[in-house]
Protein backbone atom coordinates (compact mmCIF):
# COMPACT_ATOMS: atom_id res chain seq x y z
CA UNK A 1 0.00 0.00 0.00
CA UNK A 2 1.04 3.63 -0.73
CA UNK A 3 -0.33 6.68 1.90
CA UNK A 4 0.27 9.52 -0.08
CA UNK A 5 0.28 12.30 2.65
CA UNK A 6 1.35 16.39 2.85
CA UNK A 7 3.22 16.71 5.88
CA UNK A 8 1.14 20.54 6.61
CA UNK A 9 -2.48 18.84 5.99
CA UNK A 10 -4.02 18.75 9.17
CA UNK A 11 -5.90 15.90 7.85
CA UNK A 12 -2.64 13.81 7.20
CA UNK A 13 -1.53 15.06 10.75
CA UNK A 14 -4.62 13.13 11.91
CA UNK A 15 -3.91 9.96 10.71
CA UNK A 16 -0.15 10.16 11.09
CA UNK A 17 -0.84 10.71 15.09
CA UNK A 18 -3.48 7.75 14.81
CA UNK A 19 -0.29 5.71 13.44
CA UNK A 20 2.47 6.71 16.19
CA UNK A 21 -0.14 6.11 18.95
CA UNK A 22 -0.37 2.64 16.64
CA UNK A 23 3.30 2.17 16.26
CA UNK A 24 2.98 2.03 12.62
CA UNK A 25 4.55 3.02 9.87
CA UNK A 26 3.56 3.04 6.51
CA UNK A 27 5.43 3.71 2.92
CA UNK A 28 4.49 7.12 2.45
CA UNK A 29 4.66 10.04 -0.54
CA UNK A 30 4.32 13.31 0.09
CA UNK A 31 1.99 15.65 -2.31
CA UNK A 32 2.39 18.87 -2.24
CA UNK A 33 -1.34 19.89 -2.26
CA UNK A 34 -0.66 23.54 -1.89
CA UNK A 35 1.29 23.31 -5.03
CA UNK A 36 -1.28 21.58 -6.85
CA UNK A 37 -0.03 18.05 -6.95
CA UNK A 38 -3.18 16.66 -6.20
CA UNK A 39 -4.87 18.03 -9.71
CA UNK A 40 -2.17 16.30 -11.87
CA UNK A 41 -2.21 12.41 -12.87
CA UNK A 42 -1.92 9.72 -11.67
CA UNK A 43 -3.36 11.32 -8.07
CA UNK A 44 -6.53 12.96 -9.96
CA UNK A 45 -7.64 9.69 -10.93
CA UNK A 46 -6.68 8.10 -7.65
CA UNK A 47 -9.09 11.10 -5.97
CA UNK A 48 -11.03 12.67 -7.75
CA UNK A 49 -12.03 15.21 -4.26
CA UNK A 50 -8.03 16.02 -4.46
CA UNK A 51 -7.45 16.04 -0.71
CA UNK A 52 -4.96 14.63 1.03
CA UNK A 53 -4.68 12.21 2.68
CA UNK A 54 -5.39 9.15 0.57
CA UNK A 55 -4.26 5.26 0.75
CA UNK A 56 -3.46 3.13 -2.10
CA UNK A 57 -3.95 -0.59 -1.44
CA UNK A 58 -2.17 -3.14 -3.29
CA UNK A 59 -5.13 -3.95 -5.54
CA UNK A 60 -5.36 -0.36 -6.51
CA UNK A 61 -8.86 0.52 -4.28
CA UNK A 62 -8.45 4.22 -3.05
CA UNK A 63 -9.44 5.00 1.17
CA UNK A 64 -9.48 8.62 1.26
CA UNK A 65 -10.73 10.60 4.49
CA UNK A 66 -8.53 10.62 7.53
CA UNK A 67 -11.46 8.61 9.41
CA UNK A 68 -11.80 5.80 7.26
CA UNK A 69 -8.10 5.17 6.44
CA UNK A 70 -7.70 4.91 10.10
CA UNK A 71 -10.64 2.82 10.71
CA UNK A 72 -9.01 0.28 7.90
CA UNK A 73 -5.69 -0.05 9.54
CA UNK A 74 -7.14 -0.85 12.98
CA UNK A 75 -9.13 -3.83 11.66
CA UNK A 76 -5.45 -5.05 10.42
CA UNK A 77 -3.66 -3.92 13.60
CA UNK A 78 -6.33 -4.11 16.46
CA UNK A 79 -4.19 -3.76 19.21
CA UNK A 80 -3.82 -1.21 21.31
CA UNK A 81 -7.88 -0.76 20.29
CA UNK A 82 -7.95 3.20 19.27
CA UNK A 83 -11.95 2.68 18.54
CA UNK A 84 -12.94 1.11 21.28
CA UNK A 85 -12.52 -3.00 22.89
CA UNK A 86 -16.41 -3.97 22.68
CA UNK A 87 -19.68 -3.19 20.65
CA UNK A 88 -21.32 -0.67 22.83
CA UNK A 89 -17.56 0.86 23.39
CA UNK A 90 -17.06 1.22 19.88
CA UNK A 91 -20.44 2.67 19.13
CA UNK A 92 -19.73 5.63 22.07
CA UNK A 93 -16.36 6.28 20.72
CA UNK A 94 -18.12 6.99 17.02
CA UNK A 95 -20.40 8.54 19.14
CA UNK A 96 -17.76 11.07 20.46
CA UNK A 97 -15.85 11.05 17.31
CA UNK A 98 -18.84 12.72 15.52
CA UNK A 99 -19.88 15.41 18.04
CA UNK A 100 -16.33 16.67 17.80
CA UNK A 101 -15.99 16.37 14.41
CA UNK A 102 -19.90 17.38 12.63
CA UNK A 103 -20.78 19.92 15.15
CA UNK A 104 -16.99 21.35 16.04
CA UNK A 105 -14.06 20.23 13.36
CA UNK A 106 -16.42 20.93 10.16
CA UNK A 107 -17.63 24.29 11.06
CA UNK A 108 -14.39 25.40 12.33
CA UNK A 109 -12.24 23.85 9.27
CA UNK A 110 -14.47 26.48 7.14
CA UNK A 111 -14.25 29.44 9.90
CA UNK A 112 -10.69 29.09 9.09
CA UNK A 113 -11.03 28.71 5.44
CA UNK A 114 -13.02 31.59 4.76
CA UNK A 115 -10.95 33.65 7.36
CA UNK A 116 -7.20 33.22 6.40
CA UNK A 117 -6.52 35.20 3.20
CA UNK A 118 -4.14 32.35 1.95
CA UNK A 119 -7.25 29.80 1.71
CA UNK A 120 -8.84 32.50 -0.95
CA UNK A 121 -10.08 30.72 -4.06
CA UNK A 122 -10.10 27.29 -2.01
CA UNK A 123 -12.64 27.63 0.34
CA UNK A 124 -13.83 23.87 -0.07
CA UNK A 125 -11.13 21.41 0.85
CA UNK A 126 -9.76 20.06 -2.45
CA UNK A 127 -11.18 22.93 -4.65
CA UNK A 128 -9.85 25.63 -6.73
CA UNK A 129 -13.23 28.20 -6.65
CA UNK A 130 -14.23 31.54 -7.11
CA UNK A 131 -15.92 30.79 -3.71
CA UNK A 132 -15.55 34.30 -1.95
CA UNK A 133 -14.44 33.84 2.10
CA UNK A 134 -17.32 34.79 3.76
CA UNK A 135 -17.61 36.10 7.08
CA UNK A 136 -20.76 34.83 8.13
CA UNK A 137 -19.51 31.30 7.63
CA UNK A 138 -16.45 32.72 9.80
CA UNK A 139 -19.20 33.86 13.16
CA UNK A 140 -21.13 31.05 12.50
CA UNK A 141 -18.77 28.42 12.78
CA UNK A 142 -17.28 29.81 15.81
CA UNK A 143 -21.16 30.29 17.32
CA UNK A 144 -21.84 26.69 16.31
CA UNK A 145 -18.22 25.33 18.18
CA UNK A 146 -19.14 27.38 21.38
CA UNK A 147 -22.61 25.24 21.71
CA UNK A 148 -20.51 22.42 21.27
CA UNK A 149 -17.63 23.08 23.41
CA UNK A 150 -20.66 24.36 26.40
CA UNK A 151 -22.46 20.90 25.28
CA UNK A 152 -19.36 18.67 25.88
CA UNK A 153 -17.35 20.68 28.70
CA UNK A 154 -19.45 19.16 31.78
CA UNK A 155 -18.65 15.91 30.15
CA UNK A 156 -14.93 16.68 30.02
CA UNK A 157 -15.17 17.37 33.58
CA UNK A 158 -16.40 14.00 34.52
CA UNK A 159 -13.82 11.98 32.51
CA UNK A 160 -10.20 11.45 31.43
CA UNK A 161 -10.57 11.38 27.27
CA UNK A 162 -13.73 12.07 25.31
CA UNK A 163 -14.86 8.79 24.96
CA UNK A 164 -14.10 7.65 27.94
CA UNK A 165 -11.20 6.37 30.76
CA UNK A 166 -8.73 5.53 27.87
CA UNK A 167 -7.35 7.60 25.12
CA UNK A 168 -9.30 6.96 21.50
CA UNK A 169 -9.39 8.29 18.02
CA UNK A 170 -12.15 10.92 19.45
CA UNK A 171 -9.49 12.07 21.43
CA UNK A 172 -7.46 12.94 17.87
CA UNK A 173 -10.63 14.32 16.14
CA UNK A 174 -11.15 16.54 19.39
CA UNK A 175 -7.47 17.84 19.48
CA UNK A 176 -7.66 18.81 15.75
CA UNK A 177 -11.02 20.75 16.28
CA UNK A 178 -9.19 22.34 19.34
CA UNK A 179 -6.69 23.36 17.54
CA UNK A 180 -8.97 25.11 14.88
CA UNK A 181 -10.15 26.66 17.77
CA UNK A 182 -7.44 28.35 19.13
CA UNK A 183 -5.66 29.04 15.53
CA UNK A 184 -9.72 30.99 15.55
CA UNK A 185 -8.68 32.65 19.10
CA UNK A 186 -11.52 31.55 20.67
CA UNK A 187 -10.68 31.35 24.38
CA UNK A 188 -10.54 28.26 25.54
CA UNK A 189 -8.59 28.22 28.73
CA UNK A 190 -11.10 30.84 29.86
CA UNK A 191 -14.33 29.58 28.73
CA UNK A 192 -13.75 25.98 29.12
CA UNK A 193 -11.14 24.80 31.36
CA UNK A 194 -11.59 21.20 31.61
CA UNK A 195 -11.80 21.08 28.04
CA UNK A 196 -8.50 23.26 28.14
CA UNK A 197 -6.79 20.90 30.75
CA UNK A 198 -7.96 17.56 28.83
CA UNK A 199 -5.92 19.51 25.45
CA UNK A 200 -2.78 20.20 27.46
CA UNK A 201 -2.30 16.70 28.69
CA UNK A 202 -3.47 14.92 25.74
CA UNK A 203 -1.35 16.80 23.28
CA UNK A 204 1.73 16.05 25.53
CA UNK A 205 1.90 12.74 24.15
CA UNK A 206 4.46 11.44 22.43
CA UNK A 207 2.18 10.91 19.51
CA UNK A 208 1.29 14.90 19.10
CA UNK A 209 4.67 16.02 18.68
CA UNK A 210 4.84 14.56 15.27
CA UNK A 211 3.73 17.19 12.88
CA UNK B 1 -32.81 -1.69 24.81
CA UNK B 2 -35.01 1.36 24.04
CA UNK B 3 -35.05 3.20 20.77
CA UNK B 4 -35.59 7.25 21.67
CA UNK B 5 -37.16 8.28 18.33
CA UNK B 6 -39.12 11.26 16.75
CA UNK B 7 -40.53 9.84 13.14
CA UNK B 8 -40.76 13.24 11.78
CA UNK B 9 -36.84 13.91 12.32
CA UNK B 10 -34.44 13.20 9.33
CA UNK B 11 -31.99 11.18 11.48
CA UNK B 12 -34.09 9.27 12.84
CA UNK B 13 -35.56 8.36 9.41
CA UNK B 14 -31.92 7.15 8.50
CA UNK B 15 -32.13 4.64 11.63
CA UNK B 16 -35.58 3.79 10.50
CA UNK B 17 -34.62 3.14 7.14
CA UNK B 18 -31.60 0.82 8.13
CA UNK B 19 -33.68 -1.06 10.26
CA UNK B 20 -36.30 -1.83 7.69
CA UNK B 21 -33.26 -2.71 5.31
CA UNK B 22 -32.11 -4.97 7.79
CA UNK B 23 -35.66 -6.15 9.41
CA UNK B 24 -34.77 -5.51 12.59
CA UNK B 25 -37.75 -3.57 14.73
CA UNK B 26 -36.69 -1.94 18.21
CA UNK B 27 -38.59 -1.39 21.23
CA UNK B 28 -39.05 2.71 20.55
CA UNK B 29 -40.46 5.59 22.45
CA UNK B 30 -41.19 8.72 20.59
CA UNK B 31 -39.85 11.99 21.96
CA UNK B 32 -41.64 15.09 20.42
CA UNK B 33 -38.70 17.12 19.99
CA UNK B 34 -40.67 20.16 18.28
CA UNK B 35 -42.75 20.22 21.65
CA UNK B 36 -39.22 20.13 23.62
CA UNK B 37 -39.63 17.18 25.04
CA UNK B 38 -35.58 16.01 25.15
CA UNK B 39 -35.03 19.14 27.06
CA UNK B 40 -37.01 17.44 30.20
CA UNK B 41 -35.89 14.76 32.28
CA UNK B 42 -35.01 11.95 32.21
CA UNK B 43 -34.00 12.66 28.75
CA UNK B 44 -32.30 15.87 28.99
CA UNK B 45 -29.41 13.94 30.99
CA UNK B 46 -29.61 10.62 29.05
CA UNK B 47 -28.74 12.72 26.53
CA UNK B 48 -27.56 16.25 27.30
CA UNK B 49 -27.15 17.45 23.29
CA UNK B 50 -30.73 17.01 22.98
CA UNK B 51 -30.83 15.63 19.66
CA UNK B 52 -32.62 12.55 18.49
CA UNK B 53 -32.56 9.57 17.58
CA UNK B 54 -30.42 7.94 20.88
CA UNK B 55 -30.48 4.38 21.86
CA UNK B 56 -30.76 3.43 25.56
CA UNK B 57 -28.59 0.23 26.08
CA UNK B 58 -29.84 -2.45 29.18
CA UNK B 59 -27.01 -1.01 31.22
CA UNK B 60 -28.07 2.56 30.65
CA UNK B 61 -24.79 3.02 28.02
CA UNK B 62 -26.42 6.24 25.41
CA UNK B 63 -25.49 5.79 21.94
CA UNK B 64 -26.66 9.15 20.18
CA UNK B 65 -25.94 10.03 16.61
CA UNK B 66 -27.44 7.85 13.57
CA UNK B 67 -24.46 6.32 12.25
CA UNK B 68 -23.57 5.18 15.80
CA UNK B 69 -26.40 3.42 16.28
CA UNK B 70 -26.27 1.46 13.23
CA UNK B 71 -22.76 0.77 13.47
CA UNK B 72 -23.44 -0.49 16.94
CA UNK B 73 -26.62 -2.39 15.65
CA UNK B 74 -24.72 -3.86 12.82
CA UNK B 75 -22.27 -5.48 14.67
CA UNK B 76 -25.04 -7.51 16.64
CA UNK B 77 -26.90 -8.05 13.65
CA UNK B 78 -24.28 -8.77 10.62
CA UNK B 79 -26.53 -9.70 8.07
CA UNK B 80 -27.55 -8.32 5.66
CA UNK B 81 -23.90 -6.35 5.62
CA UNK B 82 -24.88 -2.76 4.72
CA UNK B 83 -21.39 -0.97 6.42
CA UNK B 84 -19.20 -3.81 3.56
CA UNK B 85 -17.88 -7.44 3.77
CA UNK B 86 -14.10 -7.06 4.09
CA UNK B 87 -11.75 -4.48 5.72
CA UNK B 88 -11.58 -2.72 2.43
CA UNK B 89 -15.02 -2.68 1.67
CA UNK B 90 -16.14 -1.19 5.12
CA UNK B 91 -13.19 1.36 4.67
CA UNK B 92 -14.76 2.36 1.00
CA UNK B 93 -18.31 2.35 2.39
CA UNK B 94 -16.91 4.58 5.51
CA UNK B 95 -15.56 6.90 3.07
CA UNK B 96 -18.50 7.42 0.57
CA UNK B 97 -20.58 8.04 3.77
CA UNK B 98 -18.35 10.87 4.85
CA UNK B 99 -18.15 12.10 1.63
CA UNK B 100 -21.93 12.57 1.21
CA UNK B 101 -22.50 13.24 4.94
CA UNK B 102 -19.36 15.87 5.41
CA UNK B 103 -19.71 17.51 2.23
CA UNK B 104 -23.22 17.49 1.25
CA UNK B 105 -25.58 16.67 4.09
CA UNK B 106 -24.21 18.94 6.82
CA UNK B 107 -23.70 22.01 4.90
CA UNK B 108 -27.51 21.70 3.35
CA UNK B 109 -29.03 20.52 6.88
CA UNK B 110 -27.58 24.16 7.92
CA UNK B 111 -29.16 25.79 4.87
CA UNK B 112 -32.34 24.27 5.94
CA UNK B 113 -32.36 25.18 9.04
CA UNK B 114 -30.90 28.60 8.25
CA UNK B 115 -33.67 28.99 5.82
CA UNK B 116 -37.11 27.84 6.57
CA UNK B 117 -39.13 30.19 9.35
CA UNK B 118 -40.15 26.95 11.71
CA UNK B 119 -36.30 26.90 12.21
CA UNK B 120 -35.85 29.99 13.69
CA UNK B 121 -34.37 29.93 17.20
CA UNK B 122 -32.94 26.55 16.49
CA UNK B 123 -30.83 26.65 13.55
CA UNK B 124 -28.56 24.08 15.88
CA UNK B 125 -29.73 20.77 16.09
CA UNK B 126 -30.89 20.61 19.28
CA UNK B 127 -30.72 23.88 20.63
CA UNK B 128 -33.35 26.88 21.50
CA UNK B 129 -30.66 29.89 20.83
CA UNK B 130 -31.21 33.33 19.50
CA UNK B 131 -28.87 33.10 16.97
CA UNK B 132 -30.24 34.26 13.57
CA UNK B 133 -31.15 32.69 10.28
CA UNK B 134 -28.33 33.23 8.30
CA UNK B 135 -28.99 33.57 4.36
CA UNK B 136 -24.99 33.38 4.03
CA UNK B 137 -25.23 30.06 5.35
CA UNK B 138 -27.81 28.74 2.61
CA UNK B 139 -26.28 29.63 -0.40
CA UNK B 140 -22.53 28.49 0.73
CA UNK B 141 -24.45 25.18 2.01
CA UNK B 142 -25.98 24.84 -1.63
CA UNK B 143 -22.53 26.00 -3.53
CA UNK B 144 -20.64 23.26 -0.87
CA UNK B 145 -23.38 20.88 -1.57
CA UNK B 146 -22.83 21.32 -5.88
CA UNK B 147 -19.26 21.33 -5.49
CA UNK B 148 -19.82 17.43 -4.00
CA UNK B 149 -22.62 16.60 -6.37
CA UNK B 150 -20.24 17.67 -9.18
CA UNK B 151 -17.89 15.30 -8.09
CA UNK B 152 -19.89 12.60 -7.66
CA UNK B 153 -21.53 12.80 -10.73
CA UNK B 154 -19.13 10.83 -12.74
CA UNK B 155 -18.91 7.82 -9.63
CA UNK B 156 -22.44 7.84 -9.88
CA UNK B 157 -22.58 6.95 -13.48
CA UNK B 158 -20.74 4.02 -13.37
CA UNK B 159 -21.66 2.46 -9.98
CA UNK B 160 -25.32 0.76 -9.41
CA UNK B 161 -24.96 2.32 -5.56
CA UNK B 162 -22.91 4.90 -3.66
CA UNK B 163 -19.94 2.41 -2.57
CA UNK B 164 -20.39 0.24 -5.60
CA UNK B 165 -22.25 -2.67 -6.67
CA UNK B 166 -24.23 -3.19 -3.85
CA UNK B 167 -26.69 -1.25 -1.27
CA UNK B 168 -25.23 0.04 1.72
CA UNK B 169 -25.59 2.46 4.41
CA UNK B 170 -23.90 4.83 2.83
CA UNK B 171 -27.18 4.93 0.02
CA UNK B 172 -28.89 6.14 3.40
CA UNK B 173 -26.54 9.17 4.28
CA UNK B 174 -26.95 9.65 0.57
CA UNK B 175 -30.65 9.35 -0.02
CA UNK B 176 -31.56 12.22 2.70
CA UNK B 177 -28.19 14.56 1.62
CA UNK B 178 -30.69 14.62 -1.63
CA UNK B 179 -33.86 14.94 -0.13
CA UNK B 180 -32.20 17.87 1.72
CA UNK B 181 -30.94 19.30 -1.85
CA UNK B 182 -34.75 18.42 -3.46
CA UNK B 183 -36.07 20.70 -0.60
CA UNK B 184 -34.18 23.54 -1.31
CA UNK B 185 -35.17 23.49 -4.44
CA UNK B 186 -31.73 22.63 -6.15
CA UNK B 187 -32.15 21.06 -9.40
CA UNK B 188 -30.55 17.82 -9.45
CA UNK B 189 -32.35 15.91 -12.45
CA UNK B 190 -30.94 18.60 -15.01
CA UNK B 191 -27.80 18.92 -13.26
CA UNK B 192 -26.90 15.78 -12.07
CA UNK B 193 -29.15 13.28 -14.12
CA UNK B 194 -27.02 9.80 -12.89
CA UNK B 195 -27.19 11.05 -9.11
CA UNK B 196 -31.25 11.58 -9.63
CA UNK B 197 -31.56 8.14 -11.35
CA UNK B 198 -29.72 6.30 -8.49
CA UNK B 199 -32.33 8.50 -6.22
CA UNK B 200 -35.26 7.84 -7.78
CA UNK B 201 -34.08 4.09 -8.01
CA UNK B 202 -33.10 3.44 -4.38
CA UNK B 203 -36.13 5.35 -2.65
CA UNK B 204 -38.37 3.05 -4.65
CA UNK B 205 -37.12 0.30 -2.27
CA UNK B 206 -39.71 -0.81 0.24
CA UNK B 207 -37.29 0.83 3.49
CA UNK B 208 -37.88 3.74 1.71
CA UNK B 209 -41.57 3.61 2.31
CA UNK B 210 -40.81 3.99 5.99
CA UNK B 211 -41.58 7.49 7.60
Amino acid sequence: MMFYDFALAPSSQRVRVYLAEKGLELPTEQLNVREGAQFAEPYSTMNPFHCVPFLVLDDGVVIAESVSICRYLEELHPDPPLFGRTSAERAVVDMWGRRFELDGFLPLLHALRNHVPNFAGRVVPGTRTDLAQSEAMVGRGKEMAKVLFDRSEPHMEKNEFVAGPEFTVADITAVFTLRLAYALEMDIAASWPATHGWFQKVTARPAFQVR
